[in-house]
C-alpha cells in the first residue's frame, strides 16, 4: 500500500485524486486528507477513507468539535505535520495559492514524493523547491496536463536533448471572441471552459490564458529550461496535452482524452501505468482532426503579462499569481469586468519593487502585498 | 568514432544513411559499402567514405577489376562478413527483399547494434531474428519512421505497460481514386508519393498499402505484441509517424517533418540525440490541422492480404513479400496492372502451402517458390 496526503482534498483535483484511488483498490492508503473549507464534504471523505489525519483551515472549529465527538475518526495534524508523516509516500498537492507552498516544502524535506496540482507553489518559489528537491531527492511529479504530458514524453530521454518544449492551450470559452466582446462577459461565461471540468478560479484563468503562462513558468523550473525555450500552441480540442522537440528534429506528443483522472493516476502509480480508470479511450479517427495555431498576444494581455513577470523572475511570478486571484476572485463576485484583470496585474507589477533572488518569507510578503494592492485597486476601481 | 557498415548503400535508405554521416563529422567510420547494381555510385561512395570491405552484388566482375586496378582502396567482402567485423559497430541494412537476411542473422551473432530498414527481414524470419537478437543480446534499433516513432515512445516505458501500437499511413497517392480509377493508374502515376521522397518499389507498395500491412507484421516482432494490438490510422498528412497507447489510457506520439534522415540519425546516435541534420523542423502552426481516419478494405485489398498472411504467420509472410516483390516489378515494367498486384498475391497465398515453424532455409523456399509462382502468373495473363 502506497500512502497518501491529499493536502486540498475537497477541491476538483482532490476529488478526482480520490476517484482514481477508488478506482485502483488495495493500492493506496490515505493517510491524511486536507481541506480548505467544504468540510461537509471532507467529513464524507473521512468516513469513506479513514485517514488517520485530517485538517480543515476555515472550518478548524467545527472539524475538531466532530472529531472530539466522535462523530469523525482520525486525529488533527497540520498540512505540514501531514507531509512528513512517516506513513505518507506520496503527497498530493491540491491546494489552490500560496497555501501550498509550506506543505511542499516540508514534504520535500522529508523526501516524499510530491504529486504537484498547485501551480503557485513553482510560480512562485520555483527556485527554492527545485533547490530543496534536489538537496533532499524528492520527487516532483507534475498533476496539471501539460507538465504531465512534458514529463511522460521525457521519460528515457537525456535532459540534455531537449530543445523546446511546447504547451498546448484551448483558448478557452472566448477563443473567438472580439475585444469588445470580451469586455461584456460574465462570469457565468467564463466558467463554461469547452473541454475541462475544472475548478472556478483556473477556468476563469483558461479564459484569460494566464493559466498558460503560469504554467509556462511552471515548466521553466519543473524541467529546467529557460523561457525563451517554451512555446505556447493553440489547441482547441485539448487531446494533445503538450509536446516536446528534442534537439535533433525530432518531437514527441502526450495525447488522451481531456480528463484529470489520467495525469493524476500517471503521478501516483509511477513508473507504473495501470488499467483502471473509467476514462474513455481517445478514438483519434472519430475526432478526425487535430488544429494548431498561435495565441494572439493581444487577445490574450494576461499571457503577455504572465511571460514577462516569468522573465523577470524574483518575486514578480508572486505577485503576478497574487494579483491575479484576487483580480479573478472579484470577477467572480460581479466586483470588475473580465478586461480589469489584466489591468490590475499590470498595476501590481507596474507598481512592485521586486527582488531578484528572494527568500521564502519574501516571496511570502510579496504575496501579501499583492493581493492589498489588488483589494485596493478593486476598490478605488468601483 | 562508431564503425557502421552500410548495406545497401546506393538505394534511397544508403544513401541518406550517407547523409546522415556527413552531417555528423568525426562521429562515424564507415568501415563497409554494399550494393547491388547501381557500382557507379558505390565507387563514388567509396572514394569519399574509404571504407575498407566494399561489395557489390550483380556488379561484382567490375568493383573487383576496379580494385585490382588500384582505382579504388578497400577489399572484397561479403555482406556477412562485414556485418560481424570487429571494426563494425553498427550495421544498416538497408537491403531490398531476402538479401538482408544472411546479413542481419550474422550481425546478431556477432551482437551487433542493427539498424533495419529493410522490412523482409523481420516479415519473413521475425520469429528467427527476435529469438536470435535475444539470445545474442544485440539490439534492433528500427530505421522505418512508423517503428522509430514507436520506438521512440517506447524509451523509458515497461513493456507491459503498451495496450495498442497505433501505425499511421498517408493512404498514398491513389487515397482519393475510385476503384476504377485506381484499375488505369501508371507505375508513373504510383511513384509520386505525396509525402515522402523514398524508393520506386516502397513507394508502390505504400499505394496499395500493402507497405503498411508489411509494417504491422514488422511491429508484430520488434516490440513483441500481437497484430489484434496493432491498428492502421489514415493520417494524410505524415507529421505523426505512430503512436503507442499505453494501458492507463494515455498515448505518445512521435512527429517530425517527413525525413528520413531524422529516424536515420535517431538509430545512429541511440541513445543520444544529436543536433546536425539539416533537415527542416516542424511548424505545426503552420500545418495547422493534423487529419486521421481508418483505412477501407475494400479500397486496400493489399493492406487485408498483408494482415490475413500475418496472422496465418509461418512461411505465409515470405509468401505475401516475395509475390508483392514481383508483381511490383511487372507493374512497374508495365507488364501487369495496379489492381492485378493484390490479385497475384492472393493466389499465391492461396496456392502456398504453409509452414507454421519453419527454418531460415524452409522460409527462403518459400520465398523462391512465390517469386516463380508469380513470375508465371504474370506470363500468363500477359
Amino acid at each position: 500500500m502506497i500512502g497518501l496526503a491529499v493536502l486540498g482534498s475537497t477541491g476538483s483535483i482532490g476529488r478526482q485524486t480520490l476517484d482514481v484511488v477508488r478506482s485502483l483498490p488495495d493500492r493506496f492508503d490515505v493517510v491524511a486528507l486536507a481541506a480548505g473549507t467544504n468540510v461537509t464534504l471532507l467529513e464524507e471523505q473521512a468516513r469513506e477513507f479513514r485517514p488517520k489525519l485530517l485538517y480543515a483551515g476555515r472550518e478548524a472549529d467545527y472539524l475538531m468539535e466532530r472529531m472530539h465527538s466522535g462523530a469523525i475518526q482520525g486525529q488533527w495534524a497540520e498540512m505540514e505535520e501531514m507531509a512528513a508523516h512517516p506513513a505518507v509516500d506520496i503527497v498530493v498537492v491540491s491546494t489552490v495559492g500560496a497555501a501550498g507552498l509550506g506543505p511542499t516544502l516540508a514534504a520535500i524535506r522529508a523526501s516524499k514524493a510530491v504529486a504537484i496540482a498547485n501551480k503557485e507553489v513553482l510560480v512562485m518559489a520555483g527556485h527554492i523547491i527545485t533547490t530543496e528537491a534536489k538537496f533532499y531527492e524528492a520527487e516532483l511529479r507534475p498533476i496539471d496536463s501539460e507538465h504531465s504530458a512534458v514529463w511522460q514524453c521525457l521519460w528515457g530521454e537525456e535532459p540534455d536533448s531537449v530543445d523546446r518544449i511546447v504547451l498546448t492551450a484551448s483558448g478557452g470559452p472566448f477563443r473567438d471572441k472580439s475585444p469588445s466582446e470580451m469586455a461584456r462577459v460574465t462570469a457565468e461565461e467564463a466558467l463554461r471552459h469547452p473541454n475541462w471540468q475544472m475548478g472556478q478560479k483556473i477556468t476563469v484563468d483558461s479564459a484569460t490564458l494566464l493559466n498558460k503562462g503560469l504554467e509556462c513558468i511552471e515548466a521553466r523550473w519543473l524541467f529546467d529550461i529557460p523561457l525563451d525555450r517554451i512555446d505556447v500552441l493553440l489547441h482547441r480540442e485539448s487531446i494533445v496535452h503538450s509536446l516536446v522537440e528534442f534537439r535533433d528534429g525530432s518531437l514527441k506528443a502526450q495525447l488522451g482524452v481531456p480528463d484529470m483522472r489520467l495525469p493524476i493516476q500517471c503521478a501516483l502509480t509511477y513508473p507504473e501505468r495501470l488499467p483502471g480508470t473509467s476514462v474513455p479511450r481517445l478514438d483519434l479517427k472519430r475526432i478526425g482532426s487535430l488544429t494548431f495555431g498561435v495565441p494572439d498576444l493581444k487577445q490574450y494581455p494576461c499571457l503577455a503579462l504572465a511571460l514577462g513577470a516569468g522573465r523577470r523572475g524574483g518575486t514578480y511570478p508572486a505577485v503576478l499569481a497574487a494579483a491575479d486571484e484576487v483580480a479573478v476572485q472579484n470577477f467572480l463576485a460581479g466586483h470588475i469586468g473580465f478586461l480589469d484583470i489584466p489591468h490590475a496585474i499590470d498595476d501590481a507589477l507596474n507598481t512592485h519593487h521586486g527582488l531578484a533572488q528572494p527568500v521564502l518569507d519574501e516571496i511570502l510578503q510579496a504575496d501579501t502585498w499583492a493581493r492589498a494592492f489588488t483589494e485596493d485597486w478593486v476598490k478605488a476601481k468601483a
